[in-house]
């Protein structure tokens, strides 16, 4: 209920806490970007997440074994500042904000005859590192955001992702083994994490 | 014969020009990035391109209908300027690079179940409009290196790409139907042409 009411607001206040909380994020760039919230609790959405360092794109991941039918693509985006702090030291440092973007796959687009290319985004997560805001798992958060909205509501503490990441995460619960240009980095600095993926 | 002499090469000599290549783009970054090449003809591999903005990936994309069993990913990147441009104008401005970067595609990785993940780079091209290098085709010109190449040689303006692009490009010769963040720039200022992409 409190999802509902949130993404599907359409009264006055709604309205003008969601353009604020967009223009919140404007003067920011990935390279000096820290976390926005509002109401102390929800993830504003980074208005420039796209242009942040592209880490990769899987199709129809699963870790359950049972493939969709239509798999969606899977980008995932990080701020520069914590991607350079990473390529130096393979650690994530405070204030890094992973983004996956989910987005619909289609095959027959254009000239395209098989094989599939990326449309519309179904839904965004953020994997946030913010000490001063989340005192346990390690400063690390989950929020969620549906398609279009620009306020990601936080995951609760129980919720899989937390101990999924925290059993599989090559380094500091974040899948960087699924991440071919930082593995290189967090092998060299020793945080790779080789047992907790097998 | 030239191609293999060029990437194969094991002697010193080809070592100083590979080590010279990369050291002329170390110094510029996305936003400032001009094309450097090499010999007046082959494209050096922009060294921080994987920083650059990303458009999209593509996954075993094929426009002869014949889909290939191991499909690699297509993640494409344009260099800060031009981007920035694109979104303002709806149209390329002199010295846009933008790079397809073909990676391997593998499904059972770590905990993942189906799907497929990315993993080594098999192969990289360059789609680059230089009005000051190539005097044809709008300014633009292809380039293909081999993995771990750095430095690009031009295709031939009678290869198929040329004739393709031109022929589907939804923009300026570029596949811009494929990247789901432009197409709506492009509409905006009337530079996206339906027609030519059926």
């Amino acid at each position: 209920m409190k999802r509902s009411s949130l993404y599907g607001m359409g009264c006055v206040t709604g309205l003008v806490i969601v353009l604020f909380a967009r223009s919140a994020a404007t003067a920011q760039d990935s390279a000096q970007y820290t976390p926005q919230y509002s109401n102390g609790t929800h993830l504003v959405l980074p208005k420039d997440y796209r242009q942040w360092v592209f880490l990769s794109s899987g199709i129809g991941m699963t870790y359950s074994g049972t493939p969709g039918e239509n798999p969606p693509f899977e980008n995932v985006f990080v701020n520069a500042a914590a991607h350079q702090e990473f390529l130096k030291t393979g650690t994530w440092p405070d204030k890094t904000i992973l983004l996956l973007e989910i987005r619909k796959s289609e095959s027959k687009v254009s000239i395209n005859k098989a094989g599939r290319v990326q449309s519309n985004v179904q839904a965004i997560e953020a994997h946030v590192k913010d000490s001063s805001h989340s005192t346990d798992s390690g400063g690390w958060a989950f929020y969620g955001f549906p398609a279009g909205g620009a306020l990601g509501r936080p995951f609760e503490k129980t919720a899989d992702c937390f101990s999924c990441h925290q059993q599989n995460g090559a380094t500091d619960t974040t899948f960087v083994q699924f991440y071919p240009t930082l593995v290189e980095a967090a092998k060299a600095h020793g945080t790779y994490n080789e047992t907790e993926h097998k």
